[in-house]
């Protein structure tokens, strides 16, 4: 077994505090990863909090994972020690399955096993990359670039593919427009990728203040969505609309600004659900389409186009002990983009 | 001006009842039709009753409609004298905007003018098929092959072409798991329809005593959507739902029979909102699409479709003066499948 240093919570009620704890040996499909950044997902408050479902305790966050490789396993093909490499929401699946055998492997219908507060295939409890090493099976850890700001890549491994799948597989593209709702770790990707996609990009913000940093990451326009003015003039001009908003929020003033045949798609996940009238979708035939991250093809494929294209995230890195004034940032908003923790300072 | 016979609502109370009325005489690109067959839409109901929103009255309802070109204006070029002919949900539109140039003018950016209860773009209100002639702009009367029975047409030209719109737009076809909600007007459609584009079709209804009906229809298995078991057994197993159920109810047991990637597509437009968990889309990166009527190109195709393919809507010819006995029935869900009036009764 390796001996792992990680922050865990104790249970819901308690702070993240560190915690040492084991890790398997490295089988022949393995690899051990020496963690160098996490990045810090709204998901991880969530769950140790027990927001959403009864946790696994003690839980270690994280699966916004990049490091390098210290260890492979037998059978291991695609590294080698000292490569860079990365792990993202999950780390197994049953590879058999339907959508395992089409690539998403987040959807297993057997259990895609998450990175953490879940149960591997072999019962044990997921621990996630608040810690010093990882060992997934070679399957599910990506290739990173070594042209990339490896920091700024961890959170390509969730906000990054969250926001790319969709507008991939909804065929973004010049001569579209496309609205981001919501400017934070999820908004300011979809920006990056909507512009590397070649749409004409509109961030809607409640914020006027987030003008200015909407246009450097390469909006072509902005609307603050408080404004009925602003809204007005903007019925019935996009083509696809991601939302980004975790916050509970009524979705039909967005519905209202599609194009015919428009798409609204969802990453932001909020708790309550929305009420849709049959008549705003059958007017303009228009979609609610929700998504979630994405699986294994589709995760390194994004992360070579953003090695192509030079796209990682806009970050702030932290050191560990500072994660619950992080916490307490990102519910506000006020983080440009992504906090990333530095694992040097674990 | 023309002379014409119908059938009247002269207020929200009253009942249907003889009305004479004036249409206006062929413009050079009108022609002119003697209505043979019209075909009784739910929406009629709706619409008399003041349901959904405030009508023009006096209302002559109608707008599935066939018959025979008596008059055609000095520009007409797509009829003569003694063709076949059909009228659908729009009698114009501003044939400019972007919608109209792309095929969708249901969705006129000007205004759709609706078949009846609407008001032209003469100012003029619109009365519908339940009546002996009209008059139409000749770009909004469809060719109907003489190979199909006339009277069996008419429902195509509003529950056939709500079925098979999002069909074909979803490109539904062999190899994909189809399922029919609801087997009335629009539902026996989109089984025919789904059996015609190759698809396996399962008919979803609360009528276990429907499966007889459903797999002569063409259906290849049958759901008894009350049965939890029947139900447990279809999760998960779906590509497309349609949805064709216009009484209020919940989406969600629905949206979880579809496989990942899944499309949910309502055309039953219950009044109610539903009420839909984001979650439940991401998870397996489902959609919910709405989806109203046809554009021209798409109708004629359909109505081109319908004459290869031998296709007809299942009918119940009534005489006129039983229209409120047909009404009554139709809510009972008592037709198979569509009433359609003789005109020759009125």
């Amino acid at each position: 077994m390796i001996q792992t240093k990680g922050y865990a919570a104790q249970s819901p009620e308690s702070d993240l505090a560190p915690w040492q704890f084991e890790r398997r040996t490295p089988g022949p499909h393995d690899v051990q990863i020496s963690i160098a950044y996490c990045g810090v997902c709204h998901t991880d408050l969530h769950q140790i909090r027990n927001h959403w479902f009864e946790g696994i305790f003690p839980m270690v966050p994280g699966h916004e994972i990049v490091g390098h490789i210290t260890a492979v396993g037998s059978h291991v093909k695609k590294f080698k020690v000292g490569d860079r490499a990365g792990v993202g929401v999950m780390v197994d699946s049953c590879q058999h399955c339907e959508d395992c055998n089409n690539g998403q492997e987040q959807f297993c219908q057997v259990s895609p096993v998450q990175t953490y507060n879940n149960k591997g295939i072999d019962g044990q409890p997921t621990y996630g990359g608040y810690s010093d090493t990882i060992v997934v099976k070679e399957d599910f850890v990506y290739t990173i670039s070594e042209k990339l700001d490896l920091a700024a890549v961890a959170p390509l491994l969730c906000a990054g593919i969250t926001t790319y799948s969709p507008l991939r597989r909804w065929g973004v593209r010049k001569g579209h427009k496309l609205a981001v709702v919501g400017l934070g770790g999820l908004g300011h990707m979809a920006v990056k990728f909507g512009v590397a996609f070649g749409a004409e990009v509109t961030v809607l913000s409640t914020s006027p203040n987030k003008e200015a940093a909407a246009k450097t990451l390469g909006a072509h326009h902005f609307v603050v969505s408080k404004d009925a003015q602003q809204m007005a003039a903007a019925y019935k001009s996009f083509d696809f609309i991601i939302d980004t908003v975790a916050n509970d929020h009524d979705i039909n003033p967005y519905l209202a600004l599609l194009k015919t045949n428009g798409v609204y798609i969802n990453v932001g996940m909020p708790a309550k659900p929305w009420e849709v009238s049959s008549f705003t979708l059958a007017v303009g035939n228009k979609v609610v389409a929700g998504s979630g991250a994405g699986g294994l093809p589709e995760t390194q494929e994004m992360l070579d186009f953003c090695a192509t294209h030079n796209i990682v995230s806009d970050i702030e890195l932290i050191d560990m002990k500072n994660i619950h004034a992080a916490y307490e940032r990102m519910e506000k908003g006020d983080v440009r983009y992504r906090f990333v923790i530095d694992m040097a300072t674990l």
